[in-house]
């Protein structure tokens, strides 16, 4: 499996422990494209690429992948544009959010896709891992 | 012209002030369809809604409007899946960001539509009136 990972960059990285941890999961289901999301040096990485050239990456990387996991906790126009550029692909995604937020109706009210709200990290890697190994990909 | 205006929501209101005047603005050329994004009792006012009647309307209107205009300063997932949406319809996009903020690579990076940057609000207004007078709509 090919997963593109979303999560905020400019929007805040208040996250970040999750989306370590979600992509330690993902990586026992397969390759993920975009690892530098997960990566706490994010902005040094790219701070030698244009906006233009990271879009064009990204873009690609979207096209490629099998299976869009979002965490949206954190407000982010890149993670909502994204779910849609890959809702629109026909791509499978998965959004997981936590418990706590009052997320947007934009994601929030789609039925097109999988929404996972957790309580903690155990209970996201839980819900997570089952609704990856109920995938046929 | 009808207008579709994203603006954040629960990713923020720091910028409900700006969302009052470009509404001003763009009611001087034509129709609002989403008037309760730049209206201070936003929340107030959808209270009732459910997130997929939320969903469903906005989705709509999206496909109304003849151009989107964003103000893309404040992260927020629902501006980022809306403008997607619309690119991917074909709408003509204009995205507004105060020149302080340090835009998303997804929006920054596109080459689809307009961006215009602003100092102040006057800037804003002289800017995105000579756009819309551009516009063969």
């Amino acid at each position: 499996m090919k997963f593109y990972f979303a999560g905020a960059i400019r929007g805040g990285r208040e996250k970040l422990d999750i989306y370590i941890k979600i992509n330690k999961l993902l990586e026992r289901y397969g390759e993920i494209l975009d690892k530098h999301v997960a990566d706490p040096n994010v902005e040094k990485i790219e701070k030698n690429n244009s906006k233009e050239e990271i879009y064009n990456r990204d873009i690609n990387w979207i096209k490629e992948c099998d299976v869009l996991v979002a965490e949206i906790s954190t407000p982010s126009l890149g993670v909502g544009y994204e779910i849609s550029y890959a809702e629109n692909l026909g791509k499978e995604i998965i959004c997981v959010y936590d418990d706590n937020i009052n997320i947007s109706a934009m994601i929030g009210g789609n039925k097109n896709f999988e929404l996972i709200n957790y309580k903690n990290s155990n209970d996201l890697q839980n819900k997570l891992e089952d609704k990856l190994n109920s995938l046929n990909i």
